[in-house]
């Protein structure tokens, strides 16, 4: 066991998280006892954490084996290091630390290929996605002993978690605490899709389907490439001026069209049809208005909505002939321990734009409050500080 | 008017053709006229054709507006070139030439585009598909005085036809012309796939779904790209023998799977799933399958196969998020002109085996004995000599 500065490795913490007990009810700050890292495993404080819209869907998902309560939710997030397992070597008590949802072993056939983002190191089970990784088990427990679930091996909405190795990303102390927290989802997710999944290039057309975080991380990613025209799609009319700060040139309201499908709107601005489609809602229908809207020949429709209610996604086929892809990915393809830094390199020379992700900052306590304000749609990131 | 050595440059040509009055009936051989190539086209006097599948399904649907007769089919051929219209310059009497049913104009922004292999010269009209693509009639007339339809921009079961100069690829008079005819559609489609949409490297794993032609051009050319595993997927198990001479490594019978789903057999034996999967049948579940055997994080299905009865294909995208890709294309990709000579190459450097595809050879008269021998699954190419 290592030794820690602060005289808690290898003890329980105990610390205030925010505790999911059913379904779309507002969270509760309670004491938890949170165990010390096993083997490969990092036990970290966190600094500060954003709510994102997977929190919220989990959130609200009241179907089994997914609704699994008490549960502690919270997946974007900086921290330090507090202590470590065994067999921990890559961090050390004092790094600053980002927590990843998404797993990057570095060791596996799939971590050393050039190909996709995939790692293969951890099977799945159907316990995965509310334990830790390797064994299955918790490392919460609330006051009266009951076991608390973990959220995408993450669970920042806590003072202290423990994480995988596997999930953790070390980035440089002197970064902006909260900008680096925007890098450990969304951001990576939709910069990284037009970067590395979609490849887009200067002078392309890019048509976004939902101008949520992700969606304008995508137009953030597509306009540093110099897309000639990024198209965002959204419900919201107030999404226009705030996507004008990502590179969006252009906007579509669904709900404006009329009698015109949508596709034949997009078709016309892009004279055939737009280069890209990414959808960043998780609604079948709007996968297939996306293919519908790109280009006959080459057109790629990437895919970074999760489709939570099971309806599949329908392709006329004869479409496809045409030279046309359907693609998708999870944190935009990136590979987190690699591609992170070279995100936070371009913030620092100033040409990635993070600081207008950020629309509110609100002490831990006010957690549910986060959630309104984005259930509302009047928020992109709502950073919530641990110390306040 | 350009002049012609025979004299029939400038005048109608009266010639036989295997006419086809009715929907899955027997062609007749019948004296047509064929008019002289208007500005952009060429006649051609035919050399030999071959029957793809394509005639086949074009040749048995029955509805509207796909059935369009009398009608000439045929679209794998090779020629040469009887007399010219205004404005071709690219090739000249008595020159060699494959016609190719995809358009390569050669100067619209799709054919100078790196990207897919469209050509946008062509506006979409609903008679393309049975006339001349630029004024939308035909050339051929029964001996009635009857409009006789085009087909594919070919309709080489004829000993003349005139064919649109984006639709003409010169090929050197010397190479062997009943091995030319095949990379005017099937191998071509299926080399192309293997090569240019797929991107087949050495050592990957390819399943190939429906082992006619196409199927098994797709696995000579992942053979020549190195894959380790080429596993072929037919329900007729002569076809394993077959395959071998192309590469086929492995082979399933679905029909000897029984309870275990198709793709469960192919993750099995490769470890996870197929790097590389190929339809090459038409029809939509057999798509799904293809989907479901594909490598999770970077496995790509290409739909070579045309849907015709117009079921959707119905994709999970959830699975789609873990990187898989699912694309398609249309003569494996190519852009005639360029990349037809580089696989005729191939086949002079003794690499591209376009022997086996070759499995009979007869007369024009007997063209209907080539439809009943692909019907019965007993040939591959059966190569029609207009001269016997």
């Amino acid at each position: 066991m290592e030794s820690s500065r602060s005289g808690t490795a290898g003890r329980p913490i105990k610390c205030k998280a925010a505790i999911c007990r059913k379904a779309g009810q507002p969270l509760s700050i309670e004491e938890i006892e949170v165990d010390p890292p096993k083997a490969w495993e990092v036990r970290i404080k966190i600094l500060c954490t954003s709510l994102c819209h997977s929190d919220l869907s989990s959130w609200k998902l009241d179907v089994e084996p997914f609704a699994i309560f008490p549960r502690i939710f919270g997946h974007e997030a900086i921290g330090v290091v507090e202590s470590v397992g065994e067999n921990v070597h890559e961090v050390k008590e004092g790094d600053t630390v980002l927590p990843v949802f998404h797993p990057n072993c570095g060791d596996c056939p799939d971590c050393k290929s050039s190909k996709g983002n995939g790692c293969s190191v951890f099977v799945k089970r159907p316990g995965l996605v509310h334990n830790m990784p390797r064994d299955w088990t918790s490392r919460f427990r609330g006051s009266d002993g009951q076991v608390i679930y973990h959220f995408l091996k993450v669970s920042s909405f806590s003072e202290y978690t423990v994480v995988d190795i596997a999930n953790i990303v070390k980035i440089d102390g002197l970064f902006p605490v909260d900008r680096a927290c925007l890098l450990s989802c969304g951001v990576c997710t939709g910069v990284g899709a037009a970067w590395k999944v979609a490849g887009v290039e200067e002078g392309s057309t890019v048509a976004i389907f939902g101008l949520g975080s992700v969606g304008l991380a995508v137009a953030e990613g597509a306009r540093l490439r110099g897309a000639s025209k990024i198209i965002g799609v959204d419900l919201n009319p107030e999404k226009f001026e705030l996507g004008k700060k990502f590179g969006v040139t252009d906007f579509i309201n669904p709900s404006g069209c009329r009698d015109r499908p949508l596709s034949e709107v997009i078709k016309e601005m892009t004279d055939g049809g737009a280069d890209y489609c990414f959808e960043c809602i998780g609604v079948a229908s709007v996968m297939a208005d996306a293919f519908a809207s790109s280009r006959e020949g080459y057109g790629k429709t990437i895919i970074l909505g999760v489709e939570m209610a099971g309806t599949p996604l329908s392709l006329n086929s004869v479409e496809l002939l045409s030279g046309k892809t359907v693609s998708g990915c999870i944190f935009g393809g990136l590979k987190p321990k690699i591609d992170i830094p070279v995100l936070a390199q371009k913030y620092l020379e100033k040409e990635l734009n993070l600081d207008d992700f950020i629309t509110h900052h609100l002490s831990f306590q006010e957690i549910n409050k986060a959630f309104e304000l984005l259930l509302q749609g009047k928020s992109l990131r709502c950073i919530m500080w641990m110390d306040e």
